[in-house]
């Protein structure tokens, strides 16, 4: 994603390495300040067109995408699969050429299928950026999770982590569906890189077959590890994943791997608890357990935003220093 | 929703008394002159973001507050059920809680169950507008038809009637399908709040069963009424009452309690006729009434953008004194 | 399509002389300047709001229309039959007069049915553009086609062809299903006007059954005449007509009316290929066609944007001579 490099894009978040992450991070620092302006905008990206091509639906991100490319006064252009000319036979490479020639800055891609952003990078000009492909990654995702965790220690104790910049230290468990999650894949490689240890936790069937590309530990016993975990990070079941055999029952998937209001409380205040949403309530988190004080899952969603500018405005801005300038309000 | 009161929303229009109404015609009325201006914006809501959600589909509505908020310089963040993650099976509040982080400053709520606005309430920082709430309360749409009874009021009979602020003295009826519909409720409230005296009429099946909170009397005689009437409110007929056996049929309807060209004559220039939209021409209003010299039908509409306007910036303002600034155009 | 006439609309290519298409092109030449800016926004229209009412899908012309509202800095209120309360049962003419009471500056027109966008000029005070009419017209994909010849020949020869203004002296091949095709229509009237002369070549059963209205001449023979032409306009095949009868078959037709392989070899760097898109790669146009030096696609999709550019500023515009000022960024 450096600009250094001439690439221009965010495909995976295995791309960045420590130092890449933290300046998106740094400017995303710059954009809270911002936001809590009178007026929340910043001219940054005045003129520049950031379309949004999602051929799988993500109103939750898609509207993330846009309120940051708005922040910074970019236009928006929201192309959605349902209504368009890939229904009468096109193909997506013809789509992104078509888009492409309208003149758009960026294009954030979303699609079923594993690997579509990284091929569209041929088809335009436009940064790219990966909005989620199939089972491969959600390299934004992962960045605004990081940088909550970053957040939330440093505001926790402010004593010892005023100063922390990455995750050297913390254990994180992901637990649920790992092994067809895109959330889980781009944070295992983020988080590691930023010095984390991460536990996989699920059953069996829902854990990665081998652990290559995968640096991490996995285990199917929640219980054995909740102690020493900092951070649970809870993914999305599909109820899908029960009708094809993959899990026993929601009822025992919850008993085993939910965190139910008694794992909350033996977490108490120590343990950070986070979802990527929309939470499936009562099947991989008990109703109550994410309104809990430690629960950053609204934290999330607002750093989601200040994420999505620093990544619009490091791949779209001068790519000289940031400067936030005062918008002509 | 006075700004004294720490209330920022507008959920019934029961909330508002006839100043507070005024108030807000007040704002409309500047607002008109800016709407006559070559570029027909002030930059008074710049930097905030008003959302729409949709949970149940209203083009119509969903225009007007759209507009009304770009004529104020706010963005737009735009919300419909059909595609959101709800179909994921997330919670209404989770949803609420997702677009809340993502900061915005009003949220114009719309859904086919009553009392949703009010609960939304309590899951945001943004000013929650009702957008029409299954078969309790659309106060934006009263709001608007009140003022436009005034505004036709004031230009037709300016010798006497420059200076009306209120519906003092006057008769409205509305007719229709009373019992199941959120704008008779509201008008019903913001009307005789205003001073007028206000007749239901329709077949008994679709009155309220009991006049208990409805300031107002009740006929099945339209014809028995309508010359005492000075307004005649027309209500949408959805086709499906008669279909569940709560109209004779959709002709018998027609027949006794549509505006026919036969009442429209009788009516002549004396009585204002108004709809709220969609009209089904031919079922409710004759094809060609909807089209005479007294009909406020697409001056509804027109108002309906000032009054959104005057809304929005009255729960979103700086709640000081109104100022329409010129835009930097 | 001329103020002088007091007509602000652009219905029908055919009312449209070769001045009038000349002064769309040089308006098109001053926006393309305005597109390698580095903020590509001219503050033309702001405070004018653009609707794009599309009562049958299609998101490449409605984002084309979008961005050229938008680079003008007008608003676009997106107005999508699928959605809407047509879908309860208003009429048409209801769903303009209620778009047209929100004071909206133009309208852009597309609808399944031929002659829509002509009535919608009775219904609104807002110029009205078509974007698209059943089987009839689609003039600003004349407009952008032409444009796109008259610039290809521009750089190609600039030599002897530098100023070339219109498209005397050349040999045009409209390809496919022209008795059906809005584009065909358009481009005929349009190319003829500007001096070019025009072949429709298809199967009998795509052609028109008579050639009044056209003017034109038509064979089915397409390797024979293919020598002659300096532009092959492939129209989109829809796989339908195969299945009503009226083609004998996809294969067939391939064979004998695609821009196979053998024919693009034939044609070489001397006739230039355009298709108005969504593409069938495959079945009117080899997959590897589409993409020769030749090819003007994508270059028509670009054109687009800055034609509807010139076409919204000519009818909403100032009417005076274009000045094309610096945007306040």
């Amino acid at each position: 994603m450096s600009a250094a490099s001439g690439a221009r894009h965010l495909v995976s978040v295995g791309d960045l390495d420590r130092e890449a992450m933290l300046g998106v991070f740094h400017l995303a620092d710059a954009f809270k300040e911002v936001a809590e302006r009178p007026i929340a905008r910043v001219p940054a990206l005045r003129g520049k067109t950031v379309a949004t091509l999602f051929f799988e639906a993500s109103t939750r991100t898609r509207l993330s995408f846009e309120t940051a490319a708005k922040r910074l006064s970019a236009d928006v252009m929201s192309f959605s699969a349902s209504t368009s000319s890939l229904e009468k036979g096109e193909s997506i490479r013809d789509t992104i050429e078509t888009i492409d020639a309208m003149d758009v800055d960026a294009m954030v891609v979303r699609h079923k299928s594993s690997g579509v952003p990284a091929q569209v990078r041929a088809w335009t000009k436009a940064s790219v950026i990966n909005g989620g492909d199939g089972q491969h990654e959600h390299p934004t995702q992962a960045l605004l999770d990081c940088y909550t965790i970053r957040e939330a220690l440093r505001e926790r104790a402010p004593d010892r982590e005023a100063g922390r910049e990455d995750l050297r230290g913390l254990r994180v468990g992901i637990v649920g569906d790992v092994r067809h999650s895109r959330v889980a894949r781009s944070n295992v490689l983020a988080m590691t890189a930023l010095g984390a240890e991460v536990v996989l936790v699920g059953p069996r069937t829902l854990l990665p077959p081998s652990l290559e590309g995968w640096p991490a530990k996995a285990t199917a016993d929640l219980d054995g590890v909740l102690d020493t975990l900092d951070v649970v990070y809870l993914l999305r079941i599909q109820k899908e994943r029960s009708e094809a055999g993959l899990l026993p029952s929601l009822d025992e998937y919850h008993r085993r791997f939910a965190l139910t209001r008694e794992r909350a409380s033996r977490l108490g205040d120590r343990a950070l608890v986070m979802h990527p949403g929309p939470m499936n309530r009562g099947v991989e988190i008990a109703p109550e357990a994410a309104d809990l004080p430690n629960s950053l899952i609204t934290r999330q969603v607002r750093n989601g935003v200040l994420i999505r500018m620093a990544v619009l405005f490091h791949l779209l801005g001068a790519g000289g220093p940031l400067t936030v300038e005062q918008t002509d309000a």
